[in-house]
């Protein structure tokens, strides 16, 4: 059986059980062990207020070898004060405890309910378990991705390879997604291995390229969570010629990590919370790359362009009033409008075009807006996805 | 029978009536008279694509006296091109060849669809049978006030007095709401009058600070308009001393146009497409007037917020996870919240609370969150509302 998951590249073990945290009964709690010790990058919500995993989380990281990552769901340990500090701390001490290792070289990630005590002894009970049943298989790793679930209804996994100067190199990543999505720096929880010998400095770099390419353009909502966390951790035992500069291997490491994160970001979308159906906007002829990325985000995010997309409603009007409500600059007589390819608007003027093809376009699983803004030479995109009524019926009933 | 429309101030009539726009068959023309004309003040959405009736209605509002105002809704008359500015014009000439004006002297206004021709033939016709109705009863301004709703489930209207040196001053005002209500600078589209004798400066600071205090501060999806259009005509014919400049009798006119207008906004809110209740977020203790007013909007428009207010989910913790997202200053320790009178989160610690009392205090008509950030002096507010399925709903059908 070929492992798809954060365990296929050389050098992890994984598990992931219920400890007790989630009502449901769902698996609640993962831990990734690196035994031999791995290189380490992570990036993390750039919301002010953050979960206490999140600033026990950014201390760790520094350190040169990362051993293991426990993570729990369920409950986000934001807004908890010293105890969710201290609980923290001890979710990272807990782990270190059963595995040989000091605190510190333990990452963290915590995702949930914010504003609810951590339930610590359930969950260090948890780890103790854990830890006797980590495993390189793949049901181990499958196990992690399972138990960083909250209101997803798939688990989210890819698998990447590289050659880089005739050695294989693995990539493989987890994340969980469905609500609070339109990251900043980070994405919702994103855990990935590889087996790349590799820098912290270039790892880091990488992480950064590969985070803002894919999942940092997803909007879900555009609601940036105070957990937001991506962990990159590489074991360097695919035994290649260790990658220290931005050379020619960097840029083929990179790009796969890109490419493993796109498809993270993509399998996000379509398992969003209530959504049916996911949509790429790309802004083209922007005066500035800010401009690009801000007018593709505010279409992406924009409630009533979300509805229309639900309903297969090819009402672009939206989409203009999108683009004119963000503040970049721009030339009314100068926009152009595509969807799937079809011209719906040109230099300012509405263009016949034949409806019931274009929702069509729009009913699929995936299509692609298109806008010019004719005045520059900038692009950039963003993903995003539908607004349904399941969206509100999750949200509205997520505490009680 | 008491006059509440904009007919109550002396020297307006209107009319409103169904001219062919509307597949419903609802109203959708309405045309308001001042015989003897009035000193007009207007603002406008910020969005950098316009209505063509916004560009039309810019150049005329300069004008010293004003004597009509004609609005249509079910079609924007926006993203129209070159022939929807040609339609604009068309509009306000056929109200001023009707009522023996130029057609500088008349106002306009569209709201519905973007990017759809309007129709103008229906319109015109519609003005020529409408400006034979005009009439100073309660039945003209109710007719026009039905003419300017889109997807309002009922019409806005509001009537204020204020007794200023001895005479009274009538103002009273209709708008039209229910979605892409995130106004800046202006509001969806509002028509008021007065009988009060003001200079055009004065009237505009007037209309600029009620604005600025009431419509401007709701949002119901966040969505600024293309069409957004708030205008204010006064007649004079009170008989009050003129009023020139920023002394106590501006004060008196300025406070009862503001509660006149907060009035209409909290009518706004309640009736906000798919809304069941609305709410008030109160920021206090900030750095600054704009990081106070950052805050309250971030929280009104959260969508995550306005779910859990639609299921009375005392779900606080989005509530600083969106105050966190917004991009103020802040400190994390400082932070207190409370829901109703009822402190939920105290100096950055979770505080224990009945969530039963919390939750019934969700779910009334309208409630109060206050966010104290703890670290200045500067406070502001927004009003918004939940958000449901039937949102989802109607902007997911609007069109087809």
């Amino acid at each position: 059986m070929m492992n798809k998951t954060i365990t296929s590249p050389k050098g992890f073990q994984a598990a992931g059980l219920f400890c007790g945290v989630k009502q449901s009964g769902k698996p609640d709690l993962a831990v990734l062990h690196s035994p031999e010790g791995a290189t380490a990058a992570a990036m993390f919500t750039t919301n002010k207020i953050v979960s206490a995993a999140v600033t026990v989380c950014k201390e760790h990281a520094a350190n040169a070898k990362i051993y293991a990552v426990v993570v729990n769901s369920g409950n986000a340990n934001t807004c908890t004060g010293t105890k969710g500090l201290a609980a923290a701390k001890l979710m990272c001490a807990k782990t270190a405890q059963m595995l040989g290792l000091k605190p510190q070289q333990v990452l963290l990630a915590s995702t949930g309910i914010i504003g609810h005590p951590l339930p610590i002894e359930k969950i260090t009970s948890g780890i103790a378990r854990a830890a006797k049943k980590l495993s390189q298989i793949p049901a181990g790793g499958l196990a992690f991705a399972r138990a960083i679930m909250t209101t997803d209804t798939r688990c989210k996994q890819a698998v990447q390879s590289v050659t880089i100067r005739g050695k294989k190199i693995t990539l493989a990543g987890t994340v969980k997604g469905a609500g609070m999505v339109g990251p900043n720096m980070a994405t919702t929880i994103g855990i990935f291995t590889t087996d790349a010998a590799i820098s912290k400095a270039m790892l880091r770099k990488a992480l950064s390229i590969a985070i803002g390419q894919s999942l940092n353009r997803l909007t879900v909502d555009g609601h940036q969570s105070t957990n937001d966390t991506a962990i990159l951790l590489a074991s360097g035992k695919a035994g290649n010629k260790p990658i220290r500069k931005a050379d020619g291997d960097f840029k083929k490491f990179s790009d796969a990590l890109t490419a493993l994160c796109t498809n993270l970001a993509k399998q996000m979308a379509l398992d969003a919370e209530g959504a049916t159906r996911m949509f790429t906007v790309v802004i083209g002829g922007a005066a500035t790359q800010a401009d690009a990325l801000a007018a593709a985000r505010a279409v992406a995010n924009y409630d009533l362009v979300k509805c229309a997309i639900h309903g297969g409603d090819p009402n672009w009007g939206r989409i203009i009033c999108a683009v004119g409500s963000c503040g970049i600059k721009l030339n009314p007589d100068k926009l152009t409008c595509s969807i799937g390819g079809i011209t719906v608007f040109r230099n300012g003027q509405p263009v016949d075009f034949d409806p019931k093809k274009v929702s069509g376009i729009i009913r699929q699983k995936e299509h692609t807006i298109v806008v010019n803004l004719g005045i520059g030479k900038h692009g950039d995109f963003c993903y995003g996805c539908d607004l349904s009524r399941e969206y509100i019926t999750i949200n509205a009933d997520y505490h009680t």
